[in-house]
């Protein structure tokens, strides 16, 4: 996947006119696309290495971090260059070379898309 | 995986007294036991067909439903019980055998924990 693809997790996909993926989880059964769209944000977070990862660059001071704040999971450079390069890959993380370091940045409105699929909606009366 | 396993994403291990897992990802980073319970929900929801199914369970009446409501998914009816199987080992549906079918019910409070990780928490000045 090139380093270029980003999920239309919070875009409107103009060629088919559909609204931003994606609703609830619970409020309606998910479209072949929807799932698609949304499973690969899911996966991208279904390691833990990447979990850790993505946390901490999430959680960090101005929701951005340098590679050489975020590397302490127990796992090689190449494996943590590995795994971030999934999570930008994923549309998770952005990123910006600044001087000698990469800085690497959260999506926010990836996050508030992901956090809306999770959200809660009335159970419908049986 | 046994059947009966189910992730303390809802509940305390008693056994090592932390607080139920996981705090939002954007409050600090995760711990390794924090990531590898979070992943493994991740995860199951990391494939299209699962996520449809789930979705299919959740937005039904009731907040749950036979495996005769949600098996339009394209795919064989043997493959959709491998993944109703995969998504209750996850945690993430419970189910009941009532005379010839079999119920799935989403549990509403493992959703809700994979809400609050996704939760938006503000960002910490630089």
């Amino acid at each position: 996947m090139p380093n270029s693809k980003v999920l239309p997790l919070v875009e409107s996909e103009a060629s088919e006119g559909v609204a931003p993926c994606c609703p609830p989880l619970t409020e309606r059964p998910f479209t072949a696309q929807e799932a698609e769209t949304a499973a690969r944000m899911f996966k991208a977070l279904g390691d833990p290495v990447r979990l850790r990862l993505f946390s901490a660059v999430a959680s960090h001071e101005g929701g951005e971090a340098c590679v050489c704040d975020i590397s302490d999971v127990g796992v090689s450079q190449p494996t943590v260059s590995h795994h971030l390069k999934k999570l930008k890959d994923a549309g998770l993380l952005t990123s910006e070379r600044r001087g000698t370091w990469v800085y690497y940045r959260v999506e926010s409105s990836v996050l508030a898309a992901m956090g809306r699929l999770l959200a809660l909606t009335p159970v419908k009366a049986a």
